[in-house]
């Protein structure tokens, strides 16, 4: 590391681990909520857009309530058929009252199970897109600021979305992606690319650990780079993923990370 | 009136008006609610289960707020391509569910344009279902309890809702209808009878200002039967409505009822 | 079986298996399509108003096409957050032209894939509904006149569906559940019920066997009754239903019974 | 005109007027139908995804077929909220699903109220996307010569979709817009520019009989444009839309043009 200034030391070691959850519908069941919400400390819970009806949001709250398990809004486009991963052009006035609409409807139901909605986080095409996208970067900030100004953003770092949050008073959240590779400048490597997403648990949880410890994750290039988060995200769709999660989640208590909310 | 107990007399003459509002959807508008807001006291907002998409529930609690009127939130079974008109056989824990996340969606979007949610009022045929559907009832009881137990539930006089609500110490809140014949035990005339509907603007005015003045009204067989209504329900989704509407609202100052919200 | 005349002799012991399919929607999946069409003959494939996504349609049409399984539309509510099983009250009119458009797009789709949709058996609560609701069971008798009258509908023998199919010069084909007690007088012990669902697949395997070869299966109360059934419904939607149907099939297979679709 | 070839002479006066039509949803009137389909000799009708539920969509091929106009499909994204107006990056296999299943639903209807579906024309931000997104276009073209290669489709002279249309043997039909304002180059000047949208039906009339006497329309800045149309599309949506359609009717009969279905 030499001449680098990249690995932090005396670094306070806390992580944040957040999963989506909440993400059944009817009678499809997505992933074994109770499961992850045994790993994670903040949970990003479906609001009905892309995926959670009125019962299985009321249930992972109470899961996460019942665990202490910090609860956020999955905010995502209307769009159940495609969960929520196709980009679609909403305007700005349509997307930041859709936002309103999922977090109060979130926030009620948290409510209701004695917790509530403590950030937001927005959902696959959606989360893409406030990268980038002026429009619907600005929507979700918007949302925001008309509901709750203390409610903090969770998103990329470096994306749009984060800088607009910030500048508009928002507590802007970063996070990093466990099973994701990373480009030599700190950015994921599309999926469409080979090598995209890792899938060997020990290797994840020595990445995270390293990420948690010294802020940097080897690239896919070898090269080390410096990533910001304040949280991780991890998966809990499959199985397989849940090992994952307890991997990771092993590794690094093992390591002495403490494990709690960003929100904490 | 001579024997009956039925005219009260140095009756307080004040009288709340509601109103369906908020019921368009993306492309499609029903009814003029800048309109019906100004002749009305109370909301009845639409939460997007049977219409009223996110903008138009937000344009719609700024017209209300604008104006003064309180803002309900009109609770409906999942159905859009029936408009909630269609009974559906819902079981306790979705219905409460669905409600809860209906009301949660209003309140953030009622907030978001500075004022609130202030009551619940069920639509369409969860409305007619309430009224004796016990395991129903309950689920809009459950829902309000477990969201805010200071709401008051606006339903039919005699309805197991209000029982229900009342037994569980929420506020029950009675309304009558302008438009609608009642029987001389003070039921509705149904739909499906002849006669059942009044569209003569003065009479319906000049009923509703009985009903103020009396808390009677005048029922098929011409008898005269005491309706307790906390609050009168009109109706704003054609232009003949509005204008009916401004009808009852001139008659009754005309006869010195105050107009105000049975919040107020 | 002496005094009785349940037993048939000289029965031509051929059956008809079927199952629902097509069941998944968008991000979420519902069984294992691929393995249930290994077993049946028949696949009622969900039309997107419960379930089914159009490219989970496609697929399952696929499926079923290069097994030569017969395609027939397992038309419902519109109901995707309750997947069907809850009652509607949906006037004829509408549950007609809801129904013709399910089956257009079923039969688009299995167009597009080589085969054709060649019956129609209601799903969830509107199988259940249409046993005895006249409006709605004369509403798919309807739907299915107004698009093909030769499309045989399958329902519960003894159901005013089946009648009123009769009557209206359909094929009227009926089913029994492999899964299900039944009581002497011949109807599904309701699943309120215990031991109204079988879990042993050998006892299961056992019945339809009898089913096929003697026209009986053992009430409740331990009496035989007669059972008219066209075909027989078995369930795929978890790995031990899979398990459950494949030793029907071979069960049937080994008492000679021929395993065939009704159509044929 | 001078050295152009731009007018044609001894042209076949004849034209198609088509209209989007039965875009109603269940308890939401749109324009009104049955007047748009007393003008037009094509009518596009909504398939259910961003307009038009089952009811809706057997009247106005009811309607269409009465009066001896010709029913096309207008196919969209899977958009209630959005009238289908907003881009969505669907995937081609997704897509070209979808339009299978609402050709398919419209063929029942049609079939149902004894007419049958003769082309293929997208709505909305579909019908823009397929101008120039390759894989959307070739969905649109897959799923037609999925269900049936004879069906033409309509759209955008000089669009991708028609060009891969004629490529994979579809007949492609060209069409025009009446209150639309041309480029030079015979490009619809885009609706975010001042006077892309005419609004005088005299004048709108004149440039629809200009165009089906000459091929030409005037464009923004005066010059003559050719314009290939097989069709002329025009709005029903609001009263002074089909009074406009009507007065495009007269005028074009008025000088002799046969108003005839492309398909005739």
């Amino acid at each position: 590391m030499g001449d680098g200034p990249r690995v932090r030391e005396n670094r306070v070691m806390r992580l944040d681990l957040n999963a989506d959850v909440g993400e059944s519908f009817g009678a499809w069941t997505l992933g074994d909520d109770a499961l992850v919400l045994d790993v994670v400390t903040s949970a990003n819970v479906a609001c009905g857009f892309h995926a959670g009806d009125s019962v299985t949001m009321r249930a992972t709250c109470r899961y996460a309530a019942e665990r202490d398990v910090v609860v956020g809004a999955q905010v995502a486009y209307r769009d159940l058929a495609g969960f929520g991963r196709r980009f679609m052009d909403v305007p700005r006035d349509e997307l930041a009252a859709d936002v309103i609409y999922q977090l109060g409807a979130l926030m009620a139901m948290a409510g209701a199970e004695g917790t509530r909605v403590a950030y937001v986080k927005p959902h696959g095409a959606l989360y893409n897109a406030v990268v980038h996208h002026e429009e619907q970067a600005r929507a979700v900030v918007d949302a925001v600021l008309a509901v709750d100004a203390s409610l903090p953003v969770v998103g990329l770092p470096g994306s749009l979305l984060l800088e607009l949050a910030t500048a508009a008073g928002l507590r802007a959240v970063t996070e990093a992606f466990a099973d994701r590779a990373y480009t030599p400048e700190g950015r994921l490597v599309p999926r469409t690319e080979g090598g995209a997403v890792l899938h060997d648990a020990d290797e994840v949880a020595a990445r995270v650990v390293r990420l948690a410890r010294d802020g940097v994750v080897t690239a896919v290039d070898g090269s080390l780079v410096e990533i910001r988060a304040d949280s991780v995200c991890i998966h809990g769709d499959t199985p397989g993923a849940v090992a994952m999660a307890r991997a990771v989640r092993t590794a690094l208590e093992a390591a002495g990370v403490e494990i709690r909310p960003f929100t904490g």
